[in-house]
């Protein structure tokens, strides 16, 4: 399922106001801007396809005289010279959109191709990639959505949807596993609690005090064994810090349910698209 | 020069928002959140700070007791461990623009840092390094921010501000001149004029039409000397497509003026930063 | 801890600009309206105070030349005639601002001190009033906050922060624990799922289903004490439906950890404030 | 005439927005979302309707592809079990706007309800019943329209549209003829001016400035027959002030133009509807 | 009394955003940005002042580190070389809000200019010259208030809160008469009844029907005449229609009580300012 | 080409809201409001038509259900009761939208006309009108759009899209070739730079350091004939200050390329139009 596209309503007024400002598309002065004209969307790299879901959004935002076709859906994979998606109507129209559409069809394809090589890695392991509050400002939701098209799963959305307790919180409660108990005394049902553990002695703290999830930051592949043994499947064990797609399957076969990178929404390098007529 | 913060309200608003949604801060809950405490931002990694600007906007957007110091200023070369600004005020409040505050840091440091290297590559050259405008939605004017002071130069910002024409902005009017002509004829005296060449007989059209600057587009080596020998300083020249950190130097040396990268904005890796209580 | 006030700047400029319209306090016209003047919100009625800490916040939106004091915080009990909280600033700036600051404390002092009534009923059980999604479009924070005050806690926030699967739910999947089981494997780790029961039968294949919690809707109290004790505390379980003061205690007397009431935010009535000169 | 519902985006907007945050409807991940469904807006409580020309607009704020008849108007009487509209298009879109409309319709059919209830109470009188600024922050159109919907007059709409003279807006000036002349002189002629009276004394100085309507507050029923009297039929009289279902009709056959109570705007329980497919 | 500022945010912020863009001021990119200077804002024409009220917060809005002097007040009386107030703060941030300043400064001066040549024109008559509702979008309260600083007075400020009957309104009801009646009964006690006419017929047909005032439309100054004559005071008369600085007295000296005048808003010329340093 | 009309959605709405602010047209009350009505907007004077373009987008954020027809497009000569537009659908919407779009073609069609009066004056010369940046606050790119209507040019949008260097900008730096010198290493090649000057000596010294454009600011025409000259075609040439409709004609005889007229945007007058039932 797709994220309803009207919450990015604000991220593409944004979009289309910097490349308008307050005049106009001063190329396209001369051209026969009411022209109906057909144009494709291909792809120029291998990868996998996000952010396609926005198109007709975008689209209708600028001009109801726009019109699509929408080809290759989210998700799928790509080859170098596929046709995504057409768009027909007024030239100037299409002109205007051009580069917002494929700003975002890069961006978002670029997250879903990294998080797809990560879960290439981890195949056949239980082990799921997640995500990070790691994320470009404003684009959180759409970069975890292109997560889940690639195949990783979400973390948490923000500071509102579950509890992670780090060593800066608890220091100024004074143990772990009060932090613990008076946080959830103040909780709803709704909510899980995560805890983070930089060592075996702090994770053993967090069993004790019967958390949701322990997040093993930045610990030795041994220790993260050990963890994993002493867990025995109790709570949920998440991985982090320094992981590679080189190393990524270790920490897999060392038995975590989940790995999150923050690499795949901070740093993932865009997935190239051009608009030709068709 | 920077841009002025109160631009990006509405990029630091969602960013805000998507943190905290309609909620509050869960893990902050039992923390003595009115609590004066002091936090320093940190580098992890070598690099250009780029964005630090935006830090005493976004902590007054958020909270006006929170105060803070800038002790790295933008542009400035960043080493593992440099302490780049501190934040102290309510406890609460600086746990709650954390997040924020590093991921706007560490994506225009990470902007600002692989421009650096493209700049390095054609020192003691002419050639300057420019943007384009494939940039993250909402992130235009920040990104071409962060350019400069990676020792880049922009391109121009938007369809508003320069005419660049491409050959389906000609086609439509028949011939490189006329399109030329036209476009002239309907301009105001403060817009300049580019164009895009694909071969060298389209490069000596557009320096008939007297333009201000041609856009050499995937020309060999060889063609692009050709064109910066027949072109005599004439106009000035820019090169674009398929050039990377590793032949970059060629393309400098081949004599164009500008070179436009477009991977600087659309995929320069984040830089890390951590923020610790000191 | 208080939600961040900045959240709602749409709602407070939302009730400003309704006061205001395009024009003038007309009444003010020729009150000398930069004299300093000091006002104090007292209550009329006995209660739970919610909502004074938007008061700092909805001045400084008006006019940064008003100053406060508060008094009373929310949360404690108050007495018909306690002085809440004094302004003092320019006579045109505390008019302009008072209808718009007690209309919030009337309405979310409301919202605390039935949700209070509830929660002495229950008093010496285990049982937690909770809230649900029946709020008031653009105050569901809001009103949630002021649930807490009143010592209630707070259900999901949305449809975004928990799955409740209903009859209509799994009715298109085929049965319950295919639909949680669907639902698993695509949830990230964050999100618990909690299923509605309207029958014994349907409690115990949530049950089987292993979720987090269970909602008994409408369900007769002997149901209910039958699902508890079948239960012994493996999953939560949560009573709502047809439940009111007066039958409160039965149902939490019957055992369930949580009794949903969605009176609570959506018909609350106000508790009476007002302005005068001190 | 309904109000013009293109006013009200800001409102839905956020009531959408606190129920999606940033994410998706996590229960409907297994759904077949794009499915075509029905479903019906039935009534679970006798009253009056009041709000459902918004559900148009809602529907076309969050899914254009979202269809509807409604069949029942504003201002009809609803008998628990009726269907008031139907709603049909994508399953997801369906479930995704439920709660919003909902939640519009119990609050302001609520409003409608009790006002309605006033104004039985004030039958075959020649006295009005009407609202005040108690209005929910956000509400104020919406809650006035439900006032009219339900038989009452509006009274002012906020500080801009009547000039209502209280006793701290007089002490200033002087003396009440004066503050009415001093503001007479400065007020267009599109203006009424009406003078609070807490005794008859201050009615009397108010009949002798000859201002538009006298808002007798808190006055006994033997005063306000006085006033009446006095006044025989020369301005607008307006009661005010413990004014309750039950001792109304006095008020009433005391004689006031008006009445205006607080109450059906701020204290008005929701009535309830609910969604079911159909 | 002067409008409140924040009213006026969005309007400000376009300004501001249309001399940006998403860009920088370039011409300020070689100067001292930081350095402090005190600038001017001098009067080169005489007029009335009108819009400095706005200049505080214009600058807040833009940098708070820019602090001002008003020396003269909206109302008052300029000569050119009049000082009117003086800007200091970072010297970028000055020349950024320059324009903004002046333009507002120079159209509202214009409209209050304006209108006090009209109101000059009427001095020793009861007539008072009033705005209509022909205003530039956007900057309805804005030119109402500059028409009310240069002596005028405000006609009803939109569609909501007066009631102007047109002959197109009352045909589709059948007669006058039968329209005010109507809409009397459906109307709260706080809203004033208009009635235009073009005839003496129907001056008389809306003086029987008991409005508050008529509106006498392009009419003789003949008939203007044996209106006033025949009303004897009994409504407010209002004359409109081809009335200019020349003709203005005598319609005021054929005893209206209002001339209400378009071009005091649409077509008033700029006041000319300029800022220099100090 | 007409600009993007969804850029002026936020001036749109203020235009709407300011007429309805949060209530209702009250004088449509007894309308019948859902009748289908058609009606024309005609012109009452002569002139250049400008901003036609925006009545669909207009109709279209008020009322899906409003009808249009263009008869007379932006640019088109306009005799006294021509009839421009015809619009139908619902009555109350059609009087809804009639003041807002009256008021936005009644100013840019003013300004189109007062443009193409300048543009008349300077007939069979080479010389351009072009506008300055002296516009109404959030009209910009509309009052620019209608003096290209009005046959004029665009100078600069704004601060961030070409240079101008004044007085008060070199004195910082010290001479203006150093000004300039500085300012060209730091743009990017897309932007032009002009220089204004007030005496020949800065206009030299300005030919000197080999700028795009000098605006010859406030010079008489002797001393512009002499730059002229001694320019010879080298640079744009703009005069500015204190130039009419009269003496116009003399200053583009002198020989400049451009001459610019804050005039025509900051005191055009209205153009009249009505709307009258068809």
């Amino acid at each position: 399922m797709t994220p309803h596209p009207a919450q990015f309503n604000e991220l593409i007024r944004l979009a289309i106001q910097e490349d308008l400002a307050t005049g106009y598309d001063l190329s396209s002065l001369v051209l026969p801007h009411d022209q109906i004209s057909k144009f494709g969307i291909f792809s120029r790299q291998n990868g996998i396809l996000a952010g396609v879901f926005l198109i007709p959004h975008i689209l209708s935002m600028v001009d109801p005289k726009l019109n699509y076709e929408i080809l290759i859906k989210d998700g799928q994979n790509l080859k170098h010279g596929n046709l995504i998606a057409s768009i027909s109507g007024p030239l100037a129209s299409v002109l205007l959109v051009e580069r917002t559409c494929l700003n975002f069809l890069s961006h978002l394809s670029g997250v879903a191709s990294l998080t797809a090589q990560f879960v290439a890695q981890v195949e056949n392991t239980k082990t799921r990639i997640v995500d990070t509050r790691k994320t470009l400002p404003g684009f959180r939701a759409l970069q975890k959505y292109a997560v889940r098209v690639g195949g990783g799963f979400n973390h948490r959305f923000g500071l509102h949807d579950m509890v992670l307790i780090k060593d800066n919180h608890w220091l100024y409660i004074g143990s772990l596993k009060k932090a613990v108990e008076e946080i959830r005394s103040m909780l709803g049902h709704a909510v899980k609690i995560e805890v983070e553990a930089d060592s075996l002695d702090q994770f053993r703290e967090a069993l004790e005090a019967r958390v949701d999830a322990v997040l093993l930051d930045n610990m030795s592949l041994n220790d993260i064994r050990t963890a994993v043994s002493e867990n025995a499947g109790t709570v949920i064990l998440e991985a982090s810090g320094g992981i590679t797609l080189e190393n990524v399957r270790d920490y897999a076969l060392a038995g975590v349910d989940i790995i999150s990178i923050g690499k795949i929404t901070h740093s993932a390098p865009a997935l190239d698209f051009g608009l030709d007529e068709i």
